[in-house]
C-alpha cells in the first residue's frame, strides 16, 4: 500500500478544516497509508520585512527537508507549478506507485515555500491560478488525492 | 453594496462544509450582501443514462434560469471556463461592481451545468483543472470572493 505523506506548515485552526481533514483521512485509509505531518510555522511580526520572511522560509525549509524521505517521490505544492486534470493526476499517482513506495506532498506556510524545498522535489504541482489559504489547500489536496485513487479503482466517485 | 448571489444545486451535506459556508458568509457580510440560493438537485438512479442526466440538467437549468437576475453580471462555474489569478479576479470584481449592482455565480450539481445555463451567463469561470465536488467548490468560491474583496480593500489577508 502506497504511503502518502503530506507535510504541511502550521496547524489547522478552524474546527471545520480539522473535521474535513479527519473525514478525508478516514476515506483515504482504504487506499493508502496516510501520514499527515504538521510542522510548526515560524512566527513573524505583523508586517514582516522581506528579509524576515526569507529567514522564516529558510527555517521552515530545514524542518521540511528533514521530513522528506530520500526514496519518496516528492511534490511541492506551489501556484507556479503544473496543473493536472483529475484523470491525469490519477495516472501520475499510478505511475508513481509503480516505482515508489512513498509519495511526499509539501504545502508551505502562508508565505509559501523556500526555493530549497522546491528544488529538492521531483515535481511542482498547482491546483489553481487562484491563491488559496494553505490550510484550505490541504483539504483540496486530500480531496484531489482521494478522487485520484477512486478514478484508479474505477469507483463511481468521479463521474 | 454589491449583491453577490451564489446559486447552487444541492444541499451541503457534510457539517464541516456547512460550518465553512457559515464562516465565510459572516466574513463576507462586511463587503457585500451575500445571498446563497440552494436549489433542489434532481434525483437520479444509481447508474443514470446520458438521457436521464441530460433531463435532470435540463430541469435544474429551469430552476437556475429563474433565479438569474436579468441585470446581474452572471458567471457560470465550469471546469472548461477561464482561470483567473486572485489579483485578476479582484480587478474583475471591481469592474463588475462599477456597472452592476448584482453578481450571480452559478454552481451546478454533481453532473455539472446545462449548456442553457452556460449560454445565459456572461462568463465561464474555472477554479482548477482538477475536478472538485460541487459542495467543496462552493467553499472555494466563497474563499476566492472573500480574498478578492480583501485585495480590493487593501487588507493584509492576501500576502
Amino acid at each position: 500500500m502506497l504511503c502518502v505523506k503530506i507535510i504541511s506548515v502550521g496547524t489547522l485552526k478552524e474546527p471545520y478544516l480539522r473535521d474535513a481533514a479527519a473525514e478525508y483521512s478516514k476515506r483515504l485509509s482504504s487506499y493508502c497509508r496516510l501520514n499527515m505531518v504538521q510542522l510548526k510555522e515560524v512566527k513573524l511580526p505583523d508586517s514582516p520585512s522581506q528579509k524576515e520572511i526569507a529567514a522564516a522560509l529558510d527555517d521552515e525549509a530545514k524542518m521540511i527537508l528533514s521530513e522528506l524521505s530520500p526514496r519518496a517521490y516528492k511534490i511541492a505544492m506551489c501556484v507556479e507549478g503544473k496543473q493536472l486534470s483529475s484523470e491525469t493526476l490519477a495516472k501520475k499517482l499510478d505511475s508513481i506507485s509503480a516505482e515508489h513506495s512513498e509519495i511526499c506532498l509539501v504545502i508551505g506556510s502562508s508565505h509559501g515555500l523556500s526555493d530549497k524545498v522546491k528544488s529538492a522535489c521531483d515535481m511542482r504541482l498547482s491546483v489553481s491560478e487562484l491563491t488559496f489559504p494553505h490550510q484550505l489547500l490541504r483539504i483540496m489536496l486530500l480531496e484531489a488525492i482521494y478522487r485520484a485513487f477512486n478514478i484508479n479503482a474505477g469507483t463511481k466517485y468521479h463521474k
